[in-house]
């Protein structure tokens, strides 16, 4: 029996070890600011400047701390820049939790609601910094 | 003569008409802000933390308004959700001329000369704010 806690023992003293750099990552992106960039491909038909205004509401959620939203500007066409998309947003967020937040923020999910079926494909990619 | 005349005048002015929405446009945009947002997928065996500190010299152009630059965050799988790149960098510009300028800028040149290698393929997004 000895040998067997001995055995549990160091297994638990080398899980601590295994899980605690995990724990204090998770506490280094909760302070860490993150951008979360999406980007939509609209069906045809659908007007830009509408669409726009809708997706304005999503800077209203709460947990948002910055919104940006743009078209494609009209730079030098290099076969590395993608100007196939039609509307743009850049959001910043203070921590990962709160764009975690932001995802069932009840704006979120009512423009989502109403104007998923404007959109063909939409690119999302998020990123701490 | 006359009717020769007549018709290259209509030229003109039409070519004029043309042309105006056009420099009117460009006049706008110049005064426009711009998001250069970058996208980096590196090599195997590239240290990405030496990619960021050398990333970090872009901030540097003369022309960048503002600079941030981050590796991919821990948010949910979904598919919507591009996590596959190792470094983003997210650049604000006060114009569209700043930008072009930027592409220019010694020390933008000097990055990709330096650093081309490191990276197995790029994607930009340009758009005005």
């Amino acid at each position: 029996m000895k040998s067997r806690r001995k055995f549990l023992q160091t297994l638990t003293v080398a899980g601590a070890a295994a899980t605690l750099p995990i724990n204090l990552m998770a506490q280094q992106n909760s302070k860490q600011k993150l951008i979360h960039q999406v980007f939509f491909w609209l069906n045809s038909g659908v007007d830009v400047q509408d669409f726009i205004k809708e997706a304005k509401e999503l800077g209203k959620c709460k947990t948002v701390d910055k919104f940006y939203i743009g078209t494609p500007a009209p730079t030098e066409a290099r076969d590395v820049v993608d100007h196939s998309y039609q509307v743009a947003c850049t959001l910043f967020f203070d921590s990962l939790a709160d764009q975690d937040e932001y995802q069932v923020d009840p704006k979120h999910l009512a423009f989502i609601e109403k104007n998923s079926s404007k959109w063909a494909s939409v690119k999302v990619y998020d990123f701490l910094i």
